[in-house]
């Protein structure tokens, strides 16, 4: 089978998504190396930080020091999330490539993750896209409305697919450069994928180009599948699945990177990522996060045997 | 999104794939409680053992009893595993519906598991259903061509798909009744999934309608999308992913049956069985097999909310 199409983006975002959810503080030395492992890896789009009162998250508090760390790799596209305005004149004075804000679909979520309505949030969007506006043609970030509990929520359950739609187009309305679609809370299953990107796209403007997927439930790569034949190039994963949603305990957290990418090379399509070296990168989590489980079924069952020449040069070329 | 076929059969394959990967012994009573309990939540077929000398497989050594078991439960459709021509003049005399004989497309494989050439075995595949015929018609036992190694090897490394097209072609010749594919050694992966389907239909004259996936590399659900979207309406799937391929330590057996159906029944298809009472079932393996690893992210997850509305009938109708 020929792969129209073939470059995917992977996003790892496991020093926003996972480092949040987990309960100790990551040294900003091991964020920095991680970094550093993941870019010599190949990786080149991270989500690292989210600004966010320390109080709140000390997880983040170092988010200026990890982003300028970030941004000194070249061609690294470095992300970071911000719940408000505040948190957004902090993000573009960091220089970040891009800005995520996320709007919860569900009322309950929004409520609980950002203390304001969807309404609400989508009118902070607004104000968020109008600062980096104001900063004029120089400022090249980019504002991504990131929808979250767009599958379901674990709070109110079922989320209807006119209540995404509606969200989507206020958040065009409101200027997002990009939507993004996350399953926030892993209810995603493959036929419900399909059908919200084929809605979503009816209203997004051609601007729904990347999914962030739970693994929750297992159904993360299956979900990825779906996507992938809809024409999505861009998916969110994190190193070991890092993370984990506390409303559902023992469950993984992202889809891991290293499955993700063996999944995709498998398939034809093309990531960049030397899957190897990221994968002996888990030994930098392993080594400053003891006792933190890491997910990961490549990681324990190993590469096949053929699988290095599924992504390198033939041998003879080289060597 | 309508689904077209929406019945899909769902074969319990633990007390065969599953029972015989493991070290210790499963006493009858455990199997036969295993049996009635997966009965009880709907599952209409099941793999429930493999005539191999008990010296080899002292775990199969009451397979007689288990058959019998299971063949007393109406509507049950019961399938024995059998290496050759004497296991399945055994299987024949116990009365299951289906025989499965493996046949390895790797040869490697083939010897170290049947200790006999793949066309050695097509020839013995042969001999099976020559058996099978000789009983006359009275004898509705179907025999199952149930290619190994299809997708990848661990002994063989990539297993090419000329060599899988040919091994169908031959077992059709021979007689098979069914053509299911297997990835023994959890290789696979979803564009491969479309190839091989695609490629063995133009020599399975029709009879390609089941297959069986490993979990090893968490690809077993992505590739189970991929081949419902073939048309593919019957998978095989163990209770908690019990078992494990020897050649990937710590790695999950076959796909795991409440993530299966959990998929399934959240796409639009239908399987008859009743989710929560399987996941109810998890505490016959954890009192028989203390210590044993059971698999699984709806288990442990636990299912939204809203799932039971997906499965049952509408609460007003009944209550």
């Amino acid at each position: 089978m020929t792969v129209q199409n073939p470059h995917v983006t992977v996003q790892e975002v496991g020093l926003r998504d996972g480092a949040q959810s987990i309960a100790r503080t990551i040294p900003t030395v091991v964020k920095q190396r991680w970094i550093d492992a993941a870019y010599a890896a190949g990786v080149r789009h991270m989500e690292v930080a989210s600004f966010v009162p320390a109080r709140l998250l000390p997880q983040m508090a170092d988010a200026d020091a990890v982003i300028a760390h970030a941004l000194s790799l070249p061609g690294l596209i470095v992300t970071a999330l911000v719940p408000n305005l505040k948190g957004a004149e902090k993000a573009l004075a960091s220089g970040v490539h891009k800005i995520v804000a996320p709007i919860s679909v569900s009322a309950a979520h929004s409520m609980a993750n950002v203390r304001k309505t969807p309404q609400a949030m989508i009118d902070e969007f607004h104000k968020i896209v109008e600062l980096r506006d104001s900063a004029g043609a120089a400022c090249t970030t980019r504002i991504v409305a990131g929808l979250s509990t767009v599958f379901g929520c674990t709070l109110q359950g079922e989320v209807a697919l006119p209540d995404v739609c509606e969200i989507v187009r206020l958040a065009v309305a409101a200027g997002a450069d990009v939507i993004a679609l996350a399953d926030t809370t892993g209810h995603a299953t493959p036929a419900q994928v399909g059908d919200v990107i084929d809605a979503v796209r009816t209203v997004a403007a051609g601007k729904l180009t990347s999914l962030h997927f739970h693994d929750t439930r297992g159904m993360g790569l299956a979900n990825t599948v779906i996507a992938l034949q809809r024409g999505i190039r861009e998916f969110d994963a994190s190193l070991a699945g890092l993370g984990g949603c506390p409303h559902a305990p023992g469950a993984t957290g992202n889809v891991v990177a290293e499955d993700l990418i063996f999944m995709l090379e498998s398939m034809g399509y093309r990531t960049g990522i030397d899957l190897p070296r990221l994968i002996e990168m888990r030994a930098i989590l392993e080594q400053a996060l003891p006792g933190e489980p890491l997910y990961g079924f490549i990681a324990r069952a190993g590469l096949p045997d053929y699988f290095a020449g599924v992504q390198r040069e033939p041998k003879g070329i080289t060597a």
